[in-house]
C-alpha cells in the first residue's frame, strides 16, 4: 500500500486498541498478582543520569543505551532497566519504610538492539524486588511470585520451569581452581555464554584460566554442587506446593555484573524461546549506587512483555484465557442509545449522561442517522443493549442485541432498570 | 542530610508508593470515565521521529524538545504531546475502525521547561479524541467527558468552568479587519498571549495589523461574537445538564498551531492555576501528518496530572475523596499470617499460597521473629487480619486487628473462612 509518510521508529510499537488491550491484560495480571502477594507499587523516571547505568550494569548493556545530552548539557539515558533506579530510590527513601521492602513496578525500558521476534527497542517490564532481607526466604518469596504470575496467565505444571543457580557456587569453584578474585567477573561472563559460544572459542577462553570445558560441564552436571541457599529455596517452594516448578541449573549465571548470589530464569519447558523472566540477588548494588551511604541486601526479578506474550499465544490454555479477557473487555460500551426521533435528541443526551453517571458505559450516535444504521453502530461497538428513544418517550424500548429480544421501560427509572438488567444474564433463564 | 550520590534529574519525579498510589488514582479515574463514555484505549511510542513534531506543532514546543540522534543516526524526540502520534496512528490504521473513532490514551510526555509548581519536565497526560466527526456534537461529547472527569474527581458546580471559544470567530474578525490569510497564525498567537503580554508590547504587536487593543478587547467582550458551533455545543451540553459548566471566552485561542475551530480550556473557578485541561478541533492535522493520504476531521483534549492534582489537594471535597481511595488501597495485604511456631513454617507457607491463589492478599514474615514483632509487621502492613499458625495447627486463630477481637477456625477450610470473613464488616454488627 502507499504508506502514510510517518511510521513508528524501528523496534517501537503502536498500541492500537487491540494491542493496547493485550498490554492491559499483562499489566492487570501482573499488578493483581503482585498485590495479592503483598507487594506495593512504585515508579521511577524513564530518563536518568547516564552514570547510574555505567556505574553498575557493565557489559553489553552500556553499548545499547539511548544516551544523549539534554538541553542543560546533562549526560542522560532512557532507562535500559529499572533496578538501578530502584536502588537509587531505596537509598534515598528507605528510612520511611519498614523492612523488608516488597516493591513492584510496571514500566517501559529502552535498549538499542536489533529488532527481532521477542525483542524490540522498547519493552514493558514487570519488576519485583525484596529489599532488606538477605536470606533465601526472600529469594523463594520472589520465585513464588514469579510462579504465581505464570499460573495467573493460565500456565500449568509442565508448561514452564524455573532454572536456578547460585553465583556463590561458581565463585567457590573459581577460587578452588585458582582463578584470581578480580578475574571472577570475566570468568562468570564466559560461563554465562557457555551455551551460545563456539566450542573452540569457549575452550580457548577457559584455557586462559587453566580450565577445560569438560571441567566446567562436569561442575554444572553435578547436583551436589547446589548451594545451601538453593536447597533452602527448593524446600521453601516445596512447602508451598511449587517444588515441581524449580530445577537446579548451574549454567545460569545471568549477564548483568551486579548479581551476587542466587540467580534464576524462567523458561518454557521446550526452551524454545528466550527466558520469560530472570533475576537474582544483588546484595551490593544499593551500597554501590549510594556510595556506601545505605547498605541493604536485595533480590529481584523482571518479566518482559514480549516473550510472555509469545508464550501465551503459543500455549492454547493460556491463549484462551487471554482471549476470554479480551472479549470481555472489547465492548466500547454496554448500552447504545438509539435516537429514533431526532426531536428527542436532548432527552437521549440526558439519558446517556445519567447512565454514565451511574457507572454504566453508554454511547450514542453523534449525528442524525437512520435507525438501522444506529443499530449497526450498536453492534459494532459490541454493546449488549440498544436503548431506543423515540416519539413514545418517556417510554423506552430495550433491545437485547444477542438474543434480539425486546423489553419496555420508562425513562424515569432508566438508571435502575439498566443497572438491574446489566447484572442479569441475557438469555432466557433456565428452568 | 548527607544525600545519596544519585538523584532524579531536575523536573523528573520518583513515584515512591504513596506518590504512585496518587498517580494510580488519577489513571484509574481517567480510565473508568473514558470507558463509561464509550472511548477505547490506545498507546503510542514515547520516542518518535522528530519531524513528526516539527511538521505540525510550531511555536514554543519545538524549543522544548528532548531531541537527540539515536545510535542509527535518526533524529528522534521524546514526545512532548500525543496528538501528532495519534494522527500518525489514525492515518495508518483508520480503515480497520468504524467512524467516528473515540480513542483515549494515558501516558507520559516530556518538555524541557523550567521546573516549577504545576510543571515538570515530564508529566502524565490523559488524551481523549474523536476522529472522523466534524460537527459540534463531537466537541460537545468531548467537553462532556472532560466535565464527567471533573465530577468523578469529586468537583462540583462552582469549582471549575469550561471556557470555550472558536478560532473561526477570530479568523472572521481578522479577515474583516484586513489581516492577510498567511498572517492569521501570527495574529492568533498575539491573541493567545493577550492576558500575559505587557500592554505596550501588545499594542505595538497589534498595530502591525492596524488593530488596537481596544478593538480586540471589545470583540472578546461581545457575547454576540459566539460562533454557531459554540452555540450548538452549549445547547448540547445544556441538554445533558451541563449548561452551567460552560462559558464563552473568546480570549482562548490555544497555543498550538494546528487548532482549526472550537477550542476550550478548563479552569478552577478562581482561575488561580494554569488550565486543568485544554483542547479543541484540529481538522487538518491527520491530512498534514499523512501528506494528504487520509483526511479526517478531529477534535480532542488533554488533561495533565500536575494541575489536576494540585486542584484536588486544594479543594476539600475532592481531596477527601482521593484520601478515601488512597486509604482503601494503602494496605500491603489483607491477611498477615503470623508464624507462632517455626516448626509450622511449611504449613504457614502453604496457607499463604492457598489464600493468594484464592485472590486474597496475604503475606508473612520471611524470617523467624517473635510473635509480638510479627503482629507489629501485620499492623504496619495495614492488614485487616492476623492469622496465627502455631502448635495447635491445623487449628488457627484469627485476630481482627482493628477491634482486637479473635476467632478460631481450621486450616482445612481457611480459604472459605477468610473469603467469607473479608466480605463482612469488622466491628460487631449493629442490632
Amino acid at each position: 500500500m502507499a504508506g502514510p509518510s510517518f511510521q513508528a521508529l524501528p523496534g517501537f510499537r503502536d498500541f492500537i486498541p487491540r494491542e493496547c488491550a493485550v498490554r492491559n491484560y499483562l499489566f492487570e495480571t501482573w499488578r493483581s498478582v503482585a498485590r495479592r502477594c503483598g507487594y506495593v507499587e512504585y515508579e521511577s523516571p524513564i530518563l536518568e543520569d547516564t552514570a547510574l547505568y555505567l556505574k553498575k550494569s557493565g557489559g553489553e548493556l552500556s553499548a545499547q543505551l539511548f544516551r544523549f545530552e539534554d538541553q542543560g548539557g546533562r549526560d542522560v539515558t532512557l532507562r535500559p532497566e529499572v533496578t538501578a533506579s530502584l536502588a537509587r530510590l531505596v537509598a534515598q527513601h528507605q528510612r520511611d519504610f519498614p523492612k523488608p521492602l516488597k516493591w513492584f513496578e510496571i514500566g517501559q525500558c529502552f535498549r538499542y538492539e536489533k529488532p527481532q521476534k521477542g525483542r524490540g527497542r522498547e519493552f514493558h517490564q514487570f519488576n519485583v524486588d525484596i529489599i532488606g532481607e538477605g536470606g533465601p526466604a526472600a529469594d523463594a518469596e520472589l520465585i513464588a511470585l514469579a510462579i504465581e504470575t505464570m499460573l495467573a496467565f493460565g500456565f500449568v505444571a509442565g508448561d514452564f520451569v524455573v532454572r536456578a543457580s547460585d553465583r556463590h557456587a561458581w565463585i567457590e569453584f573459581a577460587s578452588r581452581h585458582g582463578v584470581a578474585e578480580e578475574a571472577i567477573p570475566d570468568f562468570l561472563n564466559i560461563v554465562d555464554k557457555i551455551e551460545r559460544e563456539k566450542p573452540e572459542v569457549l575452550a580457548q577462553k577457559l584455557a586462559a584460566f587453566s580450565l577445560s570445558t569438560a571441567q566446567v560441564r562436569e561442575f554444572i552436571a553435578e547436583p551436589a554442587n547446589a548451594s545451601p541457599a538453593y536447597l533452602a529455596i527448593r524446600d521453601d517452594l516445596s512447602a508451598r506446593g511449587f517444588g515441581d516448578f524449580i530445577e537446579l541449573d548451574l549454567s545460569i549465571v545471568r549477564g548483568l555484573a551486579y548479581y551476587t548470589g542466587v540467580v534464576f530464569e524462567i523458561f518454557d519447558s521446550k526452551k524454545s524461546m528466550r527466558a520469560v523472566a530472570g533475576g537474582g540477588r544483588y546484595d551490593t548494588l544499593v551500597a554501590t549506587i549510594s556510595d556506601g551511604a545505605v547498605d541493604l541486601p536485595a533480590s529481584g526479578f523482571a518479566m518482559g512483555d514480549y516473550v510472555i506474550r509469545n508464550l501465551i499465544e503459543e500455549t492454547t490454555h493460556a491463549a484462551v484465557r487471554m482471549e476470554v479477557w479480551l472479549q470481555r473487555n472489547a465492548a466500547a460500551c454496554d448500552v447504545f442509545v438509539v435516537v429514533a426521533d431526532e426531536c428527542k435528541r436532548p432527552e437521549a443526551l440526558k439519558l446517556v449522561t445519567d447512565l454514565r453517571r451511574a457507572g454504566i458505559s453508554a454511547d450514542l450516535s453523534l449525528t442524525p442517522a437512520k435507525v438501522a444504521k444506529q443499530f449497526q453502530s450498536a453492534e459494532k461497538s459490541r454493546a449488549r443493549f440498544a436503548l431506543v428513544v423515540g416519539t413514545e418517550y418517556p417510554e423506552l424500548k430495550l433491545k437485547i442485541l444477542a438474543s434480539r429480544t425486546e423489553e419496555s421501560g420508562n425513562a424515569e427509572s432508566a438508571v435502575d432498570w439498566l443497572t438491574d438488567r446489566l447484572q442479569q444474564p441475557d438469555g432466557p433463564l433456565l428452568a
